[in-house]
């Protein structure tokens, strides 16, 4: 299998943007990317265009990536194939894995993945239809319930809420069922290190750093979340530029970012207790053999706290953090930037909310932003490998789709 | 870039199955499929599955494949990457196009491509936005007031039916501006062929074979098309193992048919007068020299039909009959059974229905049965390189997607 590269990421602020389209949003993103990479749109052989919601919240069930392109009125990419492709949250990264796999393929020298999602302006019945889409919609209620039932958790007060902030609070309950230590301070510390990592970042959508007792203090939505906890839905778009290591080297080899490892898997209808065969650990140990590295070799990672408890669940399944650690490490600072191994130092979901198509793209705009040494405030010193972790959607009792993207840093000549 | 053969396909019969669900038809394709090839489950490595309308009908908007597979009850295929794709009425060869992507790039040694549709029982409200979102939603209603007026067509009476067979009227109107000698007759003789072809294919839904003056005599939809003329919708599913010349030889080269081609491309936002901008022109183009083969290799070809003047149009756009020539071609027999270079020998969209989805897939299952030598009454003697064309969505002038794969018969040992 041939090598790929990511030479360019272009992302536009995440939040609510009455005023922009689907196809405003993925024009910003894609002028962003094409004018990072130093490359004419007329380079461009394929995009693979992922969006979620589109579909439920404005009626553009079909060929919405084709729609958003001829909207945005982006100029040079004309005829080129275009793909949409959705795998619920992790619709971001199948479509970079797409990208990555064209360019492989030799179908593509220069691939882009785009994301954007335009949520906001939606009414509450589109919204319930667009998340309850993400589950099985001939089964979710009996589904929710054999969740909660397995996890020992309480049924859930009412409330208007997405119907995964109850998927992620059963999560917590067997995640202490399993680990009594997860506290609730000690959760709320994942969304103060990542409100911290947020505030550093011009795009997120919340930018005002919390303490723990703020997190506390604030909303619940569904017990142990707190509004904080909760990553918002979000107006946004995000693009990465893959390809090949010719055109890398023509093209600008220099601030190209190897993709070590991309993998893509889905759930495998395990029982709760099966907790080796969760998708996340599958994932990431193809991934790590793939990449031919170890979660020790990992400078930074963003992962996929849709909730806090979606952050603790996930480095541990990476591997990142000792098993029942996961908030403990952010309670002591390991997973913090300025620690053994930065999480999130995008702000995650939870700071920069949740623009589905967008939001795994967004993460390889961050790590490759830090490979690069380009990030600033945040910027994580000498950051070597980063890893990205997007889950998406809800079967049985896991993700329905995971992805897991190892990127490594510029250096050897592509 | 490396080889891909086709190993096996399955395909269920199309039209009302009140009592199947997606899933069940989704399995019924994969199992024939992986008998077909010979195959047990466990072999494949990733799926890709193409849906368009599950979202608009049943409010499943994602994760639909995962969910489908589930649902199924699939055993053996666990864990393996699930994409879902979508290109409107060409999402199912755009699965067939990334599944050899995937086999191309060494990211699958074995991979599946199924598409599937339930239609039937979706009440009239959800069949109309789950068409609308084919074209942009936001601009439909002048997109098609264009189209008319640069095609010098009436304005259509007023009925019930897709905005699709809207579009096809005015699409007929315009080549009639250029080719005044389609005749409502001659435009007849595709149907009547296509009805001949699709009476001797068991799993069509339309079997009863119609002479050019029954084609004529029906009802109406919208002029100049009667109802024969249209593509009816469909529930049903196809399924295509597409794998590696390594696996090819390991699993039954002898029946293995390989893809010399398969081509995505997008509109390019021509004029209607831009007639060599047209998107299948550029498209079977590009197949045609990947393949290092012309229109005077082709034995026979699956065009997309989902009226009678679509085949008119793909015809001469794919260089397989002379310019104006499209409907005299089927006239005189030259496109039939039989005839110089056999089209639509399923039945084609007219005889089949259209079930979106598994459209695309189930082109690839009748050229890949002629190039086997399977096809009993409708076979075509001696079929070497069957070509499939296969157009989705409809923004500006033409489909915003449209897919070219070319495909030859067993024999060289892959």
């Amino acid at each position: 299998m041939s090598d790929a590269y990511v030479l360019g990421v272009g992302r536009t602020a995440y939040g609510r943007f009455p005023g922009l389209t689907v196809g405003a949003l993925a024009g910003e993103a894609l002028a962003l990317c094409l004018a990072d990479a130093g490359v004419e749109a007329a380079a461009v052989d394929a995009v693979f265009f992922a969006n979620a919601t589109q579909g439920a919240l404005e009626g553009q069930h079909l060929v919405r990536g084709q729609v958003a392109l001829r909207a945005a009125g982006v100029k040079g990419i004309e005829g080129v194939p275009v793909f949409n492709v959705e795998n619920a949250c992790a619709s971001g990264t199948a479509a970079v894995h797409l990208a990555a796999t064209a360019v492989r393929a030799g179908e593509a020298d220069v691939a882009l993945a785009v994301g954007a999602e335009k949520m906001y302006g939606a009414d509450e019945p589109r919204l319930a239809a667009a998340f309850h889409g993400g589950l099985d919609v001939a089964r979710w209620e009996e589904g929710l319930k054999a969740l909660r039932e397995a996890a020992g958790a309480e049924a859930a007060p009412p409330g208007r809420r997405s119907v995964f902030m109850d998927v992620y609070a059963a999560l917590a309950a067997d995640y202490r069922r399993r680990h009594p230590g997860l506290t609730p301070r000690r959760l709320a510390a994942v969304t103060a290190k990542n409100r911290r990592h947020g505030a550093l970042n011009p795009r997120a959508a919340r930018r005002e750093a919390l303490t723990v007792d703020e997190v506390l203090a604030a909303r619940t939505i569904v017990p142990p979340l707190t509004q904080p906890m909760c990553a918002p839905i979000g107006d946004g778009a995000a693009a990465a530029l893959v390809c090949s290591p010719a055109a890398a080297r023509r093209l600008g080899a220099g601030r190209a970012v190897r993709i070590r490892a991309s993998v893509v898997a889905s759930g495998t209808g395990r029982t709760l207790d099966e907790e080796a065969r969760r998708i996340t650990r599958l994932a990431s140990a193809a991934a790590y053999e793939r990449a031919g590295l170890g979660p020790s070799d990992v400078s930074l990672a963003e992962v996929h706290d849709a909730t806090a408890i979606g952050e603790v669940l996930q480095v541990e399944a990476l591997g990142l953090v000792p098993d029942g650690e996961g908030a403990h490490a952010a309670e002591r600072g390991e997973t913090a930037l300025g620690g053994r191994l930065p999480v999130n130092t995008s702000g995650g979901l939870e700071s920069n909310g949740h623009p589905v198509g967008a939001t795994g793209v967004g993460q390889i705009h961050e790590l490759v932003t830090q490979l690069r040494g380009e990030a600033g405030d945040r910027q994580v010193p000498g950051a070597r490998v980063g890893l990205a972790e997007n889950g998406g959607g809800f079967l049985g009792f896991e993700e329905a789709a995971a992805a897991v993207v190892v990127l490594e840093a510029p250096g050897r000549r592509p």
